[in-house]
């Protein structure tokens, strides 16, 4: 289950072409579409003492599928960025251990 | 201190028998009550363009305690997510390492 | 870009001293001052059943910089805490690889 998650981009931008960015993805990595989740998580940058908006960040939790698909996730997800007006954004992979992980109390790996 | 971060489980939802849930944690873990977080982080899923409730998701984060209870933990916390309506759920444990850890200051390990 | 991942703080509390933070910080870690992010995470807790404020915890994201450095910005962050009235405080160091990392499409490392 790739989960695609957005701090510090507004939820509304983010809806717009959404749908084609899981379309990309569902090819290069090659798994249902049902398993991406692409999720906002609700967070504020603090700034010199003031509440601005936080810097474009994501990050995409996932079990480990190799450097070639990884570059090319990175490349559809920076593109969407691009495509829906954030001008810079960071992106950080994070794996998941099979043996830490559960689906309905059964651990992968 | 175990945190229980919980994404895509309504909160009143989650309240009903978390006491319960930590009771039983506090056996198989083996330390204080009040060592347990049960954290919910604010999350909303985007399908198809459309802002929808986030896939349930716990991630606990802790000291490695070994797969024997790590495993029993992941059995409790699914049992508690079924008991309060939760269908489908996926856990992925997170260890922190002592020597980055901080408590008022002090590291571990 | 170390990011200052904050929960259980109260947003308005944070605030006050945050502008000092980044100073203190920015000195020890000798990076550029917008390299930093103070984010505030929106989370509670559940205790018992009752919804309550989440515990301070705060998580900084970076790319390791060795144990003196990581010492120092434990202290600096910890004395913040104290400062805006936070008693107890707990830290968690989490690296970013360079490879899995990436700035506008471009990886680091």
């Amino acid at each position: 289950m790739p989960q695609i998650k957005v701090r510090g981009i507004a939820l509304e931008q983010l809806c717009g072409g959404s749908k084609e960015l899981i379309d990309e993805l569902v090819k290069v990595v090659g798994c249902p579409r049902d398993y991406f989740e692409l999720e906002y998580i609700e967070s504020v940058a603090i700034r010199d003492g003031l509440i601005e908006n936080a810097y474009p960040f994501i990050e995409v939790a996932w079990f480990d599928r190799g450097l070639e698909v990884q570059d090319k996730v990175a490349d559809i997800i920076t593109r969407f960025a691009h495509k829906i007006g954030v001008q810079n954004l960071d992106i950080a992979f994070v794996c998941f251990e099979g043996r830490k992980y559960y689906e309905n109390g059964k651990h992968f790996g």
